[in-house]
């Protein structure tokens, strides 16, 4: 759900291969393959996507698919591991460390994650391949769950870090589980992005944190 | 998401004719009619249900289902409402009217209706279709705005109405919007529901709900 990813990408195998113009030629095949498996899973969705047709539309033959990948779903994570990346370097952030910022203002820092998590939700690039994604974990379970695993779950870490922090700080009370109290402002947001409940906006995840953090009932 | 519906269900046309036998046979093809449809989306998904496999199923003619529905989804989405009914007639509740109980303590009434809404997502009656339908919906944009706005969002306007009686008596501030703050209980246990992103249990849910009235920032 958020822009920033805890990368769970193993070490690449062209890394192991020193000479450069193989490297090179390794990487441009790579990002072909992430490219074709997300168009082709966003139009045709992840039934009928198939290591065939991701090799066809990347221009590669199938057996450098099955060299590096096992299946379609181990391409499709790293494709979506690579793109959570691109999105962090194009907001000029660093790659390393993952780590939501921390200004001392838990409300201000986590309405700019929000608002990062809107922008990429809503990103062309993104939205398509994601939501055949998820609709495809609803009903595979397994599947379901390794993206969670290895794609959601860590970037909900990355809020429960910043939450122990401002527990550290005073800010958010100490008996709080922060794995429970992100949902409170990540899962409105997954629901209406995914379910198409109710319009998103950045007043919208605003108001969130503020419910979030201040409660509903009379202070 | 929640267990009391408010009924979007037309008038069926067997209403209309008085002859007592027939009605009773309406009413036991109709029956037959709303589980096959909801059985068959659970087995095979939404996009491999069809009205033949339905009529087939429920042993009636085709033309019995087209009678009185014109599209599988609408087959569909009365077969949703009818199982909603009979879950609130089997918790010996009245049939009208559809609101969340009012005994005064906003929180015991919330946590009460979100336990009566786990019961609901993991009966196995419910649970198989409701998340093809919902997978369907991720997908079919038309689809999951039709089922959002005639089965999700009347459930969510009753926590609208609960949270309104709430702010009347002074539990809820004034200035919170009940249609934002209702999402900070219901859509983290939607989420879990949904992606398996972790369990649910009466503890998460009442825990939701305490988070959410009360905030996480000391108070």
């Amino acid at each position: 759900m958020a822009t920033i990813r805890k990368s769970a990408r193993s070490t690449h195998p062209a890394a192991e291969r020193p000479h450069p113009d193989a490297t090179r030629r390794s990487q441009r095949s790579r990002q072909a393959i992430y490219d074709a498996a997300l168009a082709l899973v966003g139009e045709v969705g992840y039934p009928k996507t198939t290591i065939e047709g991701i090799a066809a539309r990347a221009g590669v033959g199938k057996q450098t698919i099955y060299r590096w990948w096992s299946s379609k779903a181990e391409v499709l994570l790293e494709a979506f591991l690579d793109l959570g990346e691109q999105a962090v370097q194009a907001q000029g952030q660093q790659e390393e460390p993952y780590a939501i910022p921390d200004t001392g203002d838990i409300a201000a820092d986590l309405k700019a994650v929000l608002r990062a998590t809107v922008d990429q939700l809503y990103d062309p690039k993104f939205e398509a391949p994601s939501r055949a994604l998820a609709a495809e974990g609803l009903v595979n379970e397994q599947l379901g769950r390794e993206f969670v695993a290895k794609l959601l779950e860590p970037s909900l870490q990355l809020h429960v870090d910043r939450l122990r922090a401002a527990q550290a700080a005073g800010q958010v009370r100490p008996e709080i589980d922060p794995r429970i109290a992100l949902e409170l402002f990540v899962s409105p947001l997954a629901q209406r992005w995914l379910q198409h409940t109710a319009p998103v906006s950045y007043a919208y995840t605003d108001t969130l944190v503020d419910y979030a953090l201040y409660g509903l009932a009379p202070r």
